[in-house]
């Protein structure tokens, strides 16, 4: 990974702030074009779910402010909610200290997971009991 | 990806826990044998980080709950927070719908970040600017 971009940014003069593209440009997309996004919901601080972006889905999402991935299923631009109406719209964006995620908050329309569930991760380990339990509805 | 397992939970009754282990087996490792995982504040409900892990590292942060990943700079499993200090102790685990993410909510000791800030996210996107600002301390 080329990492002397954003170690360098570490010290970076939090009153000079930096040209958008700049730093797009080396964000760390996997060799599929990819990287990962967090999806949280600007309200409840909930993690929503977790998707890809390549370029193009990254640019969509900042130009029409709506939620736009990557689908590796469909091999497709997805913007979220087309088809089911829930869509997110974005509120704020970070990207991490070295470049190979990002942080999206955003305002979410009805269900985030495609189950009809509020959030994607329903499958809540019991660490003690070594068990999984299946929620019928998340508890964020 | 194998989605057929994952699919057939979505409709689990949630009175009937699932073995661990057998979940853990379906879970979809990219080809470098990794899982995303999110890090999220138990209390603040701040995403800390994103990192990885192989099955190796998610088994010792099951047994130890401290959360170890396997650190892909260098090549090796990476216990939180052993030389910093800074550890995250597990407080609860979820995977997501189609078993290609982790969420992991934690109480950190100290910052989550190298940077020692409170958590990695502080590239900041202003949108209507087309302009990222670094900041000094983290706003969660």
């Amino acid at each position: 990974m080329i990492r002397s971009y954003f170690i360098n940014l570490e010290s970076h003069n939090a009153q000079l702030p930096i040209e958008l593209a700049a730093v797009i440009k080396q964000l760390a997309f996997n060799p599929q074009g990819l990287i990962p996004v967090i999806t949280q919901d600007a309200s409840s601080k909930a993690v929503l779910m977790l998707a890809w972006m390549n370029k193009d889905a990254l640019s969509q999402t900042l130009a029409t402010k709506r939620m736009t991935y990557w689908s590796r299923s469909r091999n497709e631009l997805w913007v979220k909610g087309e088809t089911s109406g829930h869509t997110q719209s974005l509120v704020s964006m970070s990207f991490d200290c070295d470049g190979d995620a990002i942080l999206c908050q955003v305002n979410q329309v009805g269900a985030a997971c495609h189950t009809g569930r509020t959030d994607c991760f329903y499958l809540n380990v019991d660490i003690e009991n070594k068990q999984v339990n299946v929620s019928t509805h998340t508890t964020c």
